[in-house]
């Protein structure tokens, strides 16, 4: 028992109360059950891992995305973790690939270029058209894409790199755009 | 006091409870007290207008704004409520004048073009170079830019006219945008 919850405490957010409840609830449980969720672990440490290309969660390598004959594959897609591809895949307005960070470079918490997964970032980039740097505009985001721009632009000085737009979230009221959003909002304008 | 109360009553978000509170707080407030509420509610009316230029609420006509000898008088922002001003003042990065619509259109609650304040703002636009749309990325907020646009392209064909950029606000990680305000940062990124 004390084991379980010593290795449960190591997930996200799991503090030793959730850990205790969860342990309780493996108890209760049937022993099929118990079963289940202990292959369900090891299944997806077998079967999951990172697409070769684009670091993006799959079963297959390479995967669904890169391997797609209907994407556009001149056009990449930064993004931090693999989770920001079903954000970006919901909105239906993006064709193309994606690129998976890992992360954001963060010095305060060791995170430096060599932690991030980029690698296999320059290769491709002879055969793209253009890179959206989809990095959230935190602090940490944006010195990340101010980061790749600067090195992309060491060895490929004339593709195409772009941000996503910071400014008012749609729905929202401009009384509620704080100071810095509000100025963003206003240098991202766009000619209509 | 049912007098007071029903008056009160005609602010907007009080209703019956809070407008017998504060009638009950001029009653046991002191006659000094009730009588600079009353002067200073007289006063307001009696020295605050609408600038006949901008709009904007002032204490002196033409406004502030409109007057300043430093402010770019061909760059025009135009506004939903006076309110927007002091938001867009506060990043410092704006220094054009100003136009407040006073509203937005909203054929629901019976607020069409005509209840605009618009009838100043066309004489303004042979002065001017650009014309910036900054009304909220709302639903009532794009429908008066689109409409907005619409009329000055009758008269003004050639006049630079843009938008506040919509997207990911400031600070705030991609994973919390939803998918109409990530279409649009994706559709509106810019060129690094």
């Amino acid at each position: 028992m004390e084991r379980l919850i010593e290795q449960l405490r190591k997930l996200p957010g799991v503090g030793t109360k959730s850990a205790q409840r969860f342990a309780f609830h493996v108890l209760r449980s049937s022993e099929g059950d118990a079963a289940a969720l202990a292959d369900a672990i090891l299944t997806l440490k077998k079967h999951l891992r990172l697409c070769s290309i684009c670091n993006n969660i799959t079963d297959t390598d390479p995967c669904a995305y890169c391997t797609s004959p209907t994407r556009n594959t001149r056009l990449i897609c930064i993004v931090e973790e693999p989770t920001n591809i079903s954000g970006i895949e919901k909105t239906r307005s993006f064709q193309g690939l994606y690129h998976v960070l890992h992360g954001t470079l963060s010095p305060v918490n060791g995170v430096g270029p060599e932690q991030l997964r980029l690698r296999n970032l320059w290769p491709r980039l002879a055969e793209t058209d253009e890179l959206i740097l989809a990095t959230s505009p935190t602090v940490e985001g944006e010195a990340t894409a101010r980061y790749l721009l600067d090195e992309i632009r060491k060895t490929h000085s004339a593709l195409r790199v772009t941000r996503i737009a910071t400014g008012v979230p749609a729905g929202s009221d401009i009384e509620y755009a704080d100071e810095v959003t509000m100025t963003r909002a206003l240098e991202g304008r766009r000619d209509l």
